[in-house]
């Protein structure tokens, strides 16, 4: 008999970008890692976010999540679990828990928190999962390797990482961990980062963006407003330093950046700064040259610090020509018009943009394919799985491996499926459960997609409401979201309805008076505008 | 006395992409160059497009329009024009007649065709336009040369072009007739394109693509699928060539491919292949190895032969695991998502994605700054104005110019800023008027800004319908795009309105019931679910 050791399946994150969550199973038992949120790949109108669908989760099975690290794509769907799982223990890193602790206390969630470091061997349900330090845009990013107490199979899973061997603030990725884990086992299993799997290149160090950063906060007696990832700590702990140094007075504008620096103050992640050094922008002369201005909203978001100060719409500081406003970031894909539009805005101003085009001063967190090089000469593993990326890049992570290293079996997996792995030393791809994500809006409410598809129909065509009491020859017609010149076209959609209400529809039930009437209506504005609005009828008879 | 010899006013294409309208004034008339369409920044729920407002143009003053090229951010906004103006001549080269003449005919407008050719000079109030030959992504591009009876001032203006003295099936960039004119006046202005202004590069020619085009059509007996702008004729000439000569049979999926090939070969255009020679899904066996497939919407619209083919949605062809699919284009920002989402569902079909990262097999249509070099190094204007480019990348180019040809002003102006010319050989930048573009939406029809806002509305919080007769206390209640969860809470809200209507509300005049009504069943959904619906009470008293 060869039941399975346990098994690998990503239900979100492998295929597609964010909602992290992966199902480690044994014979009776459930272990998550990571639960995070997915932004939507189309615009679904002002909803929040999607998360995956517990509704497959079984209970009984389930033993414990583990928490790899504290970006929104891994944590981000976390109080909707909470509230389906109430007691089920969160392994996480401490830096982790302080940023989880925000959103469960608004919420009067009082989850069971373990934390976990490094040298922690996580026992659950017969399996062991070994933390490994890796270098990531975030403090304490974890790797795990999972082995069985027989040590027969071993899978490193590192969904976000970049090989960072001398980062700042922070311990190097443990690459001696990771070789003498995979050397501890008979057969190993690598699920790894796809996310740069297209360039061919060593991602850069935070280290490496020191000069340039060094340079524009110390080059000019002239405001800097600096816009980046709120949550890459080492980078904000730089530039503080840097603005300390160069006698700049640190502003913080905009929430995302103070709860994160906050945060890490709070878990003794921020180093050579205090809190007196981080000012608002109420405590200082907004005109002062020696400003330095931490400003939230790298992506452009609507309701952002950037946006609302790139737009002329913050009540502190106003942009003009002297200002600098440094992009210290890159682009999320899906972002890039809203971001020109701020470039734009500041442009007008006769503001400067500098960007990463223009100076070494953004690194990525995820690895080129140099860094999977720099692991994969050192130790190989027997299987490979490509993860943390759309499906394109997955494959080509797979064709690179393939051909790089073909004593390595590349496998290409997507949501949905497992990777199990057998006490005879092999494995294999089985079809699982593919889940729907959920879409969350307003209250942390689910909304169906069948309702959001009505909302897309009223978005594109408008909607119409008719109001009719046929017995007392009444009605009442308005509209929202159409053309204005539908209003000169009232007076004959009314006379149109009445004569069919008095003529053929005369004495008909309801049901079917609704109907045509909600035909009629249609029909008319298809003429009138070449698209049929939504209509709602009701009948007060 | 100082009056003007003439002004150029960017109406739309300065500071944002798209919209190409530019005013030439004299004392007492206006030319057109160009009348596009804008794609809008941001989601606009399904409009069609932007255009021009051109309510602001005095039809005493307007003589005639001149189009520059073909492409639908320089023709796109004909149609509304048209009407408006139906008696206005419009200066076009042949090829550039043969697309509007199409949506013109469609539309029963018999406008007034004016075809000019290089050598033509164009004169109307009192001004000389030169069409200067120049090298872009569609065939017929010209530039023009504007200048006054006696030749003080001289404006040249390309709003689209490439540098490329060696290209495909048509004449090199005019620049000995750029020389000679510029020297012909006594002081010039030039107005050129920046819309590859961040990039330090000379752009390729299509003759660089052909030795990996060739490549990949002759490489294997696998199906092929090939999708670029469907307005690249010189592109789709060559590709059907090497077709032909590598015995693979043409088929074009999708109609913007076939209407341009059908335009070209109407206006002499195609070179070398027959009508006979493309063929439709219906006349191959779709299975057939040597096949090589032109697909529309390399853009990834939803509606395209591209985007149907990749979800499986084509009725003629299934795309199997030895399938290629070739990008012969780039990615237009804003198309990122799209168009990252089909490379995804390729891959997962098992097909291969190939793209112009992976082989030189797209030339962009714009310069680098190289081009731009390439033209400075022989002849500098007077004074250097940045078009056809955001606010941000008209500012780069502006840079590059003052350190690059310190000789020359370089300006910065926007849509709505005139550059205006006077005899004394000056020039000054004054404000003109700002026009905001209009939307269109169905059947040409303009939409106005406040409808989209509601549209928005519907879209982002859903809508409540509310009828009641107060008298027979009848009510009728209907939601759209609400989650399902509220169809529990209907109950409860009726009796909540019944209360109000039989208590404080007993008696109120109609319009301040409905008032309130609104107002209390926003702020039960409100409590419910996070958000406001929009609200609609109708009173049938």
């Amino acid at each position: 008999m060869n039941s399975p050791l346990f098994s690998l399946t990503p239900i979100g994150g492998v295929g597609e970008i964010g909602s992290n969550f992966t199902l480690i199973s044994t014979l009776d038992s459930d272990i998550v890692i990571d639960c995070g949120l997915l932004f939507p790949y189309e615009d679904f109108f002002d909803i929040n976010y999607l998360i995956p669908d517990f509704n497959f989760l079984n209970p009984q099975r389930l033993k414990a999540i583990i928490i790899t690290h504290g970006h929104e794509d891994h944590i981000g769907a976390l109080i909707h679990f909470m509230v389906r799982f109430p007691d089920l223990p969160i392994y996480a890193g401490s830096f982790t828990h302080e940023l989880i602790k925000k959103k469960s206390l608004e919420r009067n969630l009082k989850p069971k928190f373990v934390t976990y470091i490094e040298n922690s061997v996580i026992e659950l349900a017969g399996l062991e999962f070994h933390p490994i330090h890796v270098t990531h845009s975030i403090p304490e990013t974890f790797g795990l390797f999972i082995k069985d107490l027989k040590s027969t199979w071993g899978a490193l899973y590192i969904s976000d990482f970049k090989f960072d061997l001398n980062p700042m603030f922070e311990k190097p990725f443990n690459i001696e961990k990771v070789i003498k884990l995979t050397k501890s086992v008979q057969r190993s299993a690598y699920f790894l980062d796809s996310t740069n799997a297209l360039l061919n290149i060593k991602t850069d160090s935070e280290r490496d963006l020191l000069p340039d950063l060094d340079f524009l906060i110390s080059r000019e007696d002239r405001r800097l407003f600096i816009t980046l990832f709120a949550s890459n700590i080492y980078r904000l702990n730089s530039i503080c330093l840097m603005a300390l140094k160069h006698k700049r007075k640190i502003v913080v504008l905009g929430r995302s950046v103070e709860f994160y620096i906050k945060a890490a103050m709070a878990a003794g992640f921020f180093d050579g700064v205090e809190e007196k050094d981080i000012l608002d922008g109420s405590q200082v002369d907004p005109k002062n040259d020696r400003l330095l201005v931490i400003v939230s909203g790298c992506q452009g978001d609507f309701l952002s610090a950037l946006r609302r100060l790139c737009f002329g719409e913050d009540s502190t500081f106003k942009l003009v020509p002297s200002d600098k406003v440094v992009f210290s970031s890159k682009v999320i894909p899906g972002n890039e018009k809203k971001i020109s539009r701020i470039m734009n805005k500041i442009t007008e101003f006769g503001a400067e943009v500098i960007s990463a085009y223009d100076y070494r001063i953004h690194a990525s967190g995820h690895p080129g394919l140099k860094d999977l090089q720099m692991i994969l000469d050192q130790i190989q593993p027997d299987a490979y799985f490509p993860i943390h990326g759309e499906s394109f890049f997955l494959k080509r992570h797979q064709d690179w491996i393939k051909n790089k290293y073909p004593q390595v079996k590349a496998e290409l997996f997507y949501n949905g499926h497992s990777a199990v792995f057998y006490p005879d030393k092999t494995y294999k791809i089985r079809e699982a459960k593919v889940v729907e994500p959920e879409i969350i809006h307003g209250k942390d409410l689910v909304i169906e997609r069948t309702q959001i598809s009505q909302r897309r129909k009223l978005a594109c065509n408008g909607v119409v409401f008719l109001s009719i009491d046929p017995k007392k020859s009444k009605l009442v017609l308005t509209t929202q979201g159409l053309p204005l010149l539908v209003d000169s076209h009232h007076e004959k959609l009314e006379k149109l309805l009445w004569n069919r209400l008095h003529g053929d529809l005369a004495g008909r039930n309801e049901e079917y008076l609704k109907d045509q009437l909600r035909i009629i209506v249609r029909q008319f504005y298809q003429a009138l505008l070449g698209y049929k609005p939504v209509t709602q009828v009701h009948l007060i008879a």
